[in-house]
């Protein structure tokens, strides 16, 4: 029996400890919250104990850590876990700064633990569907990528101000895909962008709708368009161009039904959001990290591929605010 | 120059007036309407002449009719153009009766001339697809066939009295798209059907809604659903599954427009009606029934097509009324 | 806590048992199966025991008992676990006999157990989203039904010959869906069928392909079309025609991958078999079961349900055999 | 009836041709061409004569003249037809080079004739449609804009040398989509692009893979992608988000048949190239040209918005060469 120890019981950390207690052999020993009462519901419900970060890093039974806390702790628990040889599970981003960012990959690769970042996208079905049929060659080399990434609606100011940005927060899984996609590395990226639909973001000094270009060391081409208010829902899809065709990952619905009246034929708005519409795609993720410990085995989401997510948001930023094309 | 008289000036006479004068080397010389404004309208259009069908049978030049006319003077023209040696296209039924129609088969085999009978979806581009797929074995041996034939609404009263039952005039296409389809005759046919959209329907002695079944010489099955009134608009489909596979023939949209709201995701309704949604098919007809005329080939709907669809539709009109399964 | 013993440990158990240990205050206790290695390996697995039927249902803390074992032994587990004052959710069929059946649904009665038969698709979200939208009044007046029911391939002659038929083992699933979905109870029922895909299966006195028409009490019309054997896998959609719409409930895939190629633009085939494509529903089913305890409310599928379907069954069957009209 | 001088006899010439006789009240006289062969051969077909560009600009029957020549006669011919006063239907783009587009422009306005230049989509049915209902405020304020614009094959090297460039020759048509969806101006452009299917067009100075970014003078956000290799075929859609919802043009297939194999759900291609595709759009076009000479009104592509999608072009390809944000 494995422990393993989660740092957050909010809304992720309850999905995350949900497909924890389902993986054969491991068990959930501690849930960490600053929210004691958030802490002790999801300990309770199950029959694992609340505890604090020194008391988790002391127990040498605690193999492995999943840390689903305000992105504001991730970078010191990584340290901390790395430092006492835990495995760690530690959702997106790594940090928003990224010279911290990447002292906690220089930690990770020290110690030699196993560290997952959760871009959970990678093993959502669709997704990993595309990718796989990639490598099988089925549309030759991939040379151009547009990814359209929209949310349902904006989260409130105040989760906006210490967000880092709708680069760091919201592009960054976009970054993630388009390095996972393509197979190659930005040379130059371009990002503009407008704050269409509350202007309490732009006085936050933030912007809601954005166009980002990304060129490729090998010439390729990739695309991002993204809003945070997209009338019609959680709007997810991308799709490669290669030599021999294409290849497009569509929203998920939540049923199959196609209504024909008077007016239209209709079907489902994509699923709400992405609890529901990665809700998969996080079950695998919780597998396979525990496929790797068991297996020894790499993990498909490293920290270095963090890290590389983080510059590329870091030059997109940079690209907007000084309006100008950032080399990388 | 090949001159050709055009029975009937009403809404398919029009279509067909159209289609027909951009046939190379094709004229149209007479328009025939018990209307008399609708003719001479139409012929002014087209620069031809009014006229009356004993003028355009004894005109040798006229080598070609269409015959486009209600059906209760298809029997007659028939009759009369095949006497006359004149090549025929006919609208669907050959007759509301099935002896006559077979004597009108008779008269044209006898004289030897070209007879095309008005099944224009064998003519479209979807169903023709269906078909040339099926030959090409792509879903090896044809084994069951489903058909939805639904209009947008019930035509009036008045018509439906003269229509010879919803058999007769609606399914008559759906039963030669069976016989086209699985390339095999019927051994049996069981029809239950309904008046569910207007008590005044079920007072002319008809339904408007039917269920049809057919098993073949060879065991396939096959299904019709009919209704007079879908109130999303012209259901055309049918789907057709075989050893390998199955191809399904889908409805056109005007436009591939996709829209997202907060509500739902929606498409375009179908095309509205026959004359839309067949507007392809009816061109395409024209130009085989010529290519056939100037090549000396065979039709691909010829007038013992439309006898065996109307012994099929009277299979069922009987099925229905004495409420039993009827063998052929 | 309430115990639970589960009878039967193959393939349709060992889903059962994974939904049941994930209903909050609900344990299984008590696996039973004749084959005594797979007992005892879903019952390790759940922390269960192995036992059989006697000790269940002489253990006055077995509150409920999921019935998941062969077809012929159903009627004595729901008569026995009747007597025994046990909850009850019984796979489909009841049973193959319909007196028989008629017999446990009396039992049921009698006892005044919740008993719930599985018929899983009631609780499909899609499907479900079609009977709660028909609910609403999205389509006015429900008037035509049709079924598509396809299995990606025949199971061994050896499973075919106690199957019960086609009839009783594939559609009665389709005749469930019929009763639910119009609400209405048949009337005339017609079947004609073939053996088109394995002689064997004729020589074992069954058929692999059938179109069956029910005509209900109201009027309303309801094609049902099946095969054994789809080439492109597992084909289950249904569309419901009312006066002011349509509702069609699609199959479900397991990615929304598109592939474009110089051949053709391509999805996925739909989801592989039953256990696949109803994985949420039978998720939902037994969710549905304990709430239903719980509440002391009524069951969605109830043992009357069963009954009926069978009623259908078997009017089916012998329409078939008797080349007749059945009516009911 | 209004005799038309046609200059060209090409592909696209014989698709306006064809058009153009269909008018009501509107007759072919002249075919010019410098291939006399191809002259001939049309004005033949057309009961036409042919004739040089002066005899049609001294011919004041001539009230109207069709420029479908190669590209590098437009302005000349538009500078002609303008100052003899005839009305101008001339395909896309008006000239490679902007300063001499201007001259044309202010030639047009002052001799104060109908000018429509030939940006044949925004006549397509599916592409007005989308038009259409923004106008209807169904998506409320347009936001953002993703337009894809693939070619199923680059053209021969020697006609790419020749072309103006991707941004001329291709794009043009995507930025006056630009303008006529967003109903905005551009404020700065952004362009990058590879050569990554054929070395003979980098060699040529070209590229034949961009990506482009335009900012509008209201903070709206466009991207453009395109490809002169698409191995599935022509693939020409684009998607409108507003405040209330998104509107998605997408691709034309011949036909509406669906393959359901042991490999995969596919449907036909999009329609081949942009003669198929564009084919309604083209007849539409012509007919508005008539319609709007017949009614005194404007058209709805003038040879302002001609100038406009060039200076976007012309604006990209600096953006391109000089890897810098182009400023409007």
């Amino acid at each position: 029996m494995m422990d393993v120890a989660l740092f957050g019981a909010g809304r992720i950390g309850k999905i995350h400890a949900g497909n924890l207690v389902r993986q054969p052999g491991v068990r959930l020993k501690y849930v960490i919250d600053v929210n004691a009462d958030a802490a002790r519901a999801l300990a309770t419900q199950h029959t694992a104990a609340v505890a604090d970060a020194d008391a988790v890093m002391r127990d040498p039974a605690v193999r492995a850590v999943v840390i689903a806390s305000s992105t504001d702790t991730h970078a010191e628990l990584i340290l901390r876990a790395a430092e006492a040889g835990k495995a760690i599970f530690c959702e997106k981003p790594v940090d928003l700064d990224l010279a911290r960012a990447r002292t906690c990959a220089e930690a990770v690769h020290r110690a030699g633990v196993t560290c997952l970042i959760g871009f959970q996208r990678r093993y959502d079905p669709t997704f990993n569907a595309v990718r796989t049929r990639i490598d099988a060659g089925e549309i030759g080399t991939p040379e151009m990528l547009v990814v359209t990434s929209r949310d349902p609606g904006a989260p409130p100011v105040e989760y906006i101000k210490v967000s880092g940005g709708i680069f760091k927060d919201m592009l960054i899984h976009d970054f993630d895909i388009f390095r996972w996609i393509l197979g190659d590395e930005a040379r130059t990226v371009y990002a503009t962008g407008s704050c269409l639909t509350d202007p309490a973001i732009e006085a936050a000094g933030d912007i809601d709708a954005t166009s980002v270009t990304i060129r490729t060391r090998q010439g390729r081409l990739a695309q991002i368009n993204t809003i945070r208010r997209a009338a019609y829902g959680y709007d997810q899809r991308f799709e490669v161009i290669g030599s021999k065709g294409m290849l497009q990952a569509g929203n998920h619905r939540p049923t199959e039904v196609t209504a024909s009246t008077a007016l239209a034929v209709g079907t489902d708005l994509p699923e709400h959001f992405f609890l529901e519409r990665y809700r998969v795609a996080y079950a695998n993720e919780m597998a396979h990290f525990f496929a790797a410990l068991a297996g020894g085995t790499a993990v498909r989401t490293s920290i270095d591929d963090g890290v590389k997510a983080l510059e590329l948001a870091d030059a997109a930023m940079r690209s907007w605010r000084e309006q100008r094309i950032v080399e990388l």
